[in-house]
């Protein structure tokens, strides 16, 4: 999401060149693509799928709603199988329209997941559900803390349930480098994501996210961190930025490379 | 704030009007309108000045601005005491430019509080922390949740230092009722305001409040957690809003407080 100017053979050619050995997916393009073409570009290059985003949205009260969500989470299940992921990243969905309930929206979030656990599990695929910063928490994801995420995630298996800690959403958190820890002790920690925190957000706050170093964000902390926690898996790059999608998405790669090692010792 | 485009006099006129016992003041509107005429305007009508908004911006790192900072919230303090008001409101400030420690932030906060707080207690004036949502952590208030501002608080007596429970700001935190609960217990609830979460928020998420019943926000649920803490005093409506500062301040302070009556029974 990152560079989502570029197309899905573009975007291989220049992780390839640039020595980028891993990447993060969203399911609209790979669908675009195609799924199985997809799947056999991205690993004939030699590069593994970090992670498939995203399921979730799991918050609806209506009956046939739900049904539809899990229907089709059990698919983001069976792409992020065919891709050769083990990681599908769940954002958990906002409040239904006219609800005031975070609470009861987190309970079906849980019931969902005793759902959908046991669907991805001998898939050999982990669902790592992913706080989002609590500005979103009407309209996106009512899961707004890694404790709420771990809460979630703690029925379950850590090989079936995790979290992801993605520095946008949680760097404000003083009680989230804690959170890491738990999470990384119970070998919950699903994935790892950077993004800068700077400001002033754009209208409606989701695609303001910054370049690596230009924001408030201690990256070379929460490596730190994550990395006590056990954590040795993928450290993945989101940038949801507007402008940066208007830019040449190559050379945007090619700066976001570089400034991942800068940003990251 | 919710009617900034009302003249002190005209906001006065329409409070006594409409029964509105008490009203919050900004310094910058008192000062414009003179310190002691403000005072002697709004006590004269028989309003109550529920509180001063606000001191703060306590995060600097140079000796310099942290005096020049000092000064301005002893400043506020004495305003308070002439206004006839026992609550300052404190906006803690964000991270200095260049810096990513929101931790030091905080202790900087905390000393300021040591030099503060016993200037304001023999003048009668009670120091309110304000943890503002963390979309505003880095440049606007580095103390996020109640469980923050208590920790800042709670080395001070309950009548020197206490927290504002501000709906907009903590709706979110699954946390925070616990939070109300131990403010109350403590005496340190010394300022309960309400406005809305509404979507999406507008560029630079500052003046996207909602009005009292259009967003996501269970006003009846709040009421109901800072008054079994022990809360019965004032409870006020901050709505900081572009549109609706736009149109008529009379027909929207009249409009609020027929909301307010609507969502809190």
């Amino acid at each position: 999401m990152t560079v989502k100017q570029l197309s899905l053979p573009e975007l291989v050619d220049a992780c390839v060149r640039l020595g980028v050995r891993g990447v993060g997916l969203w399911r609209e393009p790979v669908a675009a693509y195609g799924l199985d073409a997809a799947a056999k570009l991205v690993r004939g290059a030699g590069l593994e799928v970090t992670s498939l985003c995203r399921g979730g949205f799991l918050t609806a009260i209506d009956a046939a709603e739900r049904s539809v969500a899990l229907a089709d989470n059990r698919a983001a299940v069976d792409e992020a199988a065919v891709l050769g992921t083990d990681t599908l990243v769940l954002v958990s969905g906002g409040l239904p329209a006219g609800s005031k309930d975070l609470a009861g929206a987190r309970e079906r979030v849980a019931e969902a997941l005793s759902s959908l656990a046991p669907y991805a599990a001998p898939r050999g695929v982990r669902l790592a559900i992913e706080p989002l910063h609590p500005m979103f928490a009407s309209d996106r994801c009512v899961v707004s803390t890694l404790d709420q995420a771990l809460a979630l995630a703690s029925p379950f298996p850590s090989s079936q349930v995790g979290v992801v800690v993605d520095t946008y959403h949680v760097w404000w958190d003083d009680t989230a480098p804690a959170a890491v820890a738990r999470a990384g002790a119970a070998g919950r920690i699903h994935a790892f994501q950077l993004a800068d925190w700077v400001t002033p957000l754009p209208a409606g706050a989701l695609t303001g996210r910054g370049r690596l170093g230009d924001g408030s964000i201690d990256f070379a902390r929460w490596r730190s961190l994550v990395e006590a926690a056990g954590y040795a898996g993928p450290i993945e790059v989101e940038l949801f930025n507007e402008e940066l999608w208007a830019g040449d998405g190559v050379a945007l790669l090619e700066e976001t490379a570089r400034r991942f090692a800068e940003v990251l010792t």
